[in-house]
Parts: structure tokens; sequence; C-alpha cells
């Protein structure tokens, strides 16, 4: 079960309109249930570094099935999961990546979104996973 | 001098046009002309592996701004260039990535697309490229 | 759709077998439809650089859906695919990775094996898909 | 002195049947002496960032024949090993990686598991060792 490239632009698009109410400019990737690249989209003007890290977080939120930001908790000094991001070639663990979940709740691919502060790289993100689920639900009440 | 996220866009959906009029799943990638990623999208079912292809004919096209195909030639055995796949991280310099230039001829980014033949990837690069040229025409003729 | 562990283990045992019976001593690596690995076995006695090499196969059979051995006709110097063992971080493009495919043609994941000569590479990874295909032809008469 | 596919296959046996009585899927890698990867199984729903940790788990517990967790205890910020993690192409130090000995206490490989919390991938994988030591006490016994 995988993320259709079509989801993807809808969440990219919902992902772009939150980012310029927030006044940002965001790099934003979509990855498959496989961890593989989708669809990306970098906002004119955003961080040039930013672009791998949003790659990553959407990477790491499918990798572990969680939100950036709970695997950063736990990769703290003293926690369970210190020095996590030194497997899989590099994660990312602070907020801004989400998992995409299907509505059998599976997961069917991830966002990741960096560029501004990590609460607004998380909001960004979260606001193009709402993209799709309005989208979808409007489709089926027609 | 860079190209935009609106034309990457507008490069993007031109070459899908053009892939599914081929009958192709096409990867496409657009690079800025720091060869940084800016636009990504690959097609339901195009194969994995075109993905990272598509991105590096895309980033070769522009560090060496020719087409990728042109430096293939060059790099064969006895070629001038041999082996020139093993700079940058690893180049791709078979058909499929041509770098975009504006209206003074400076490079601004480039598209690289993966998927199909070489001869079908490069026509979907350029029919991306033709769709970015017709559409900004139409805009100056209003 | 997903290659299962048992599957995988299955394919594995029918592969040990057939590099029995050649005497040789192989490293067999199954990874699912993502490229992800899902198992591995090196038998005892076989060449430890061919470790990597069984899994780079298996990656390379499912990123591209195709024999190993068949990409790396099209990769020669004067190719259509001259090189593209440099994408996806690293190729094996001569034969000994095979693609495996549902009843509906669809690639589920990928076997590569690697330890001897390259035939006898390929003759393990067919023999391990095989004794999928005949397992499961018996369980369906059942 | 390395351990063998057949006794690698014993410990995976019993790290996943250790693994089904916790509930808990998990990824499971066995190393031998010298680090190199010997056998590796990803049970089906697994998570997929949890292969890599496996791995890596492994093969730091064979790299400094102690047990994960001992090791991340050191690495913490005004530890004596603090950082080790940038070593060695990225080590994984927390609990789950196990070195296995022979009768005389030499190293012969490791296994690493992950998949769920830290004591129940290092639960899981002291049921896989333990699972070689039943079995080959009572085969001595026959």
């Amino acid at each position: 079960m995988n993320i259709t490239l079509e989801q993807a632009e809808k969440i990219i698009a919902g992902a772009k309109q939150k980012a310029v109410e927030l006044n940002t400019k965001m790099n934003i990737a979509i990855v498959d249930a496989g961890t593989n690249i989708l669809a990306f989209a970098r906002m004119d003007g955003a961080l040039l570094g930013a672009a791998d890290i949003s790659i990553r977080k959407a990477k790491t939120a499918c990798l572990f099935q969680k939100n950036t930001g709970v695997l950063g908790t736990l990769s703290q000094p003293g926690g369970p999961l210190y020095h996590i991001e030194h497997s899989n070639g590099g994660l990312i663990t602070f907020p801004g990546g989400i998992p995409i979940r299907n509505n059998e709740d599976i997961v069917i691919g991830a966002i990741g979104v960096s560029g501004s502060s990590v609460d607004n790289d998380h909001a960004v993100a979260e606001a193009g996973i709402e993209a799709l689920l309005v989208r979808d639900k409007l489709l089926k009440q027609e």
C-alpha cells in the first residue's frame, strides 16, 4: 500500500499554502511506504541546507512510523535511543516529519518539512496531511 | 539567476504530459543553478531505481552545462573524459539530462528524466523545457 | 504487495540446496518491494566480499525490475546505460540478481546471490525462486 | 573461530520465538567474529528503520566485545567514550546487541535485535543466544 503521486501533490500544495500563511519558505519532501522519494518541492528562497533535512525527516518518520520529534525526545543523552541518528545513513529526529496513514491506519508514506523553526516545520507538515484528509473526505461526500 | 519553483512545476507538468503520451512512467527531477534539488516527481509505477538516476542526470547536466548524453560520448574508453562518472559523488552520463537556460543563455538549472529508454527519457526532458518556453512566450504576448 | 519472511526463507532454503548441489558456497540476500533487506544467509566458507555483492544484486534487480545480467549488457561501453552502476549508492550489474513476482506479475521483492561464477550465481538465484513457486503450487493443490 | 550459519539460524529461530511471545516484530542480525553479516531476518511488519539498527548493534557488540547497552553508558556526555558512535561508520550503543562466545569464552560473533523497546530488544537477543546454548548442551548429553 503506497501513497500516489496525486496524493503527494495535494499534500505539498496544502503544505505550501500553510507555509505562506506562516510567512515561511519551506522544503517539502514526500516518501512512499518503502522510504523512497516520491515528490519534493523547495519554495523560492528556502534554505538550501533544509532540503536534505526535509528528505531525511520524511525517511525517518517512515522508517520508524513516528513523528520525528517523538524520536528526538528518546534519543537525548540518557534516553533509550541515544544517538539513533547514526543509523540508516543519518536520521533527523527533530520535529517536521510525520507518517502518512490510510484509513486502515497503515503507513503509506511520510512527509518531511524543513526551513523555519521546528514548530513551524511541524505545523506545515501537519497542514499538508490535513489537506489530503479534507480533500478525501469531500470526495467521499460527493 | 535561478529557476523558480513555479517554473520547475510547469516543466514537470509538461514532462508528465509527454510521458503519458509516450505511455511511459517517469521520474522527473529539477535542480537549480547551484545543482541543488528544487522539485521532483515520481509517476505512479515508475521504476524505483530511476529516481536517483533522474536526480543525478539533472545534477550532471547542470554541473557541466551539457546534455548528459553528450558527456557520455566523451566518457567512453579511450575518450577524453573517460570515467568522469566517478567525480562529484557519481554522475550519470547517458541521455535524459538537459540544462535549462534563460533568455540570456545563462544556465538557471537543469532537468533529469529517467524511467524508460534513454531516447524517451531525453524526449520527455525536452518536452518539459519546451512547456516552459511556450508558456513564457504566451505570457509575453499577452 | 511485499514478499513475506516465510516466503523469503523458502527461497533461501531452495537456493542453499542448489548451491550445495553445485558444490559452491553462496551469499544469498532477499529484499522486499521497497528494496529494503528482508533476509540474508552466508553459507560457511563463502567469500566475504560476495556478501555485499549479493545484497546489491538483490537491490539492483528490484530497483529496475530486471535480472541484473540484463542491465549489465546495457551498461557496457557504448551501451545505452553505460556506467548506470554509479547510481543508487552503487549497483551490481552482472548476473545473480532476479526480481521476484507474484501471480499478477507484480514485483514483490528480489533475490541476489554471489559467491561463485556468475552462471552459478544466477542458477542458484533461479533455484531459490523455483523453490517458492513449486511449494506454492503444491499448497494450492492440497 | 567463527560462528556457523547453522548456529546463526538456531539463534534467529530462538529469537523469533521469544519475539512472538513478547508480541513484538523484530529485526534480527547475526555477524561473525570479523563483524561481517552472516544471517538476517526481518519479521513481517517489523519497523523498516530497525533493520539497519539491528545490524549495527550486532557489529557494535562484536567490535567491542560488549553488550551495546554497556557501551551506551560510557558514551554519554561527560563519559569516557563520549560520541564513540561516530567511529566505524556509525555505532548503535543502546541495548539489543550481545556478543556470542564459545565454550572457551572467545567471541565468535554477535547478535543484534531491534524493533521494540530496548528492554525487549535485549531480551530477544538473549533468548536467541540461550536457544543456541540449550541446544548445544542437549546435543552434548546425547
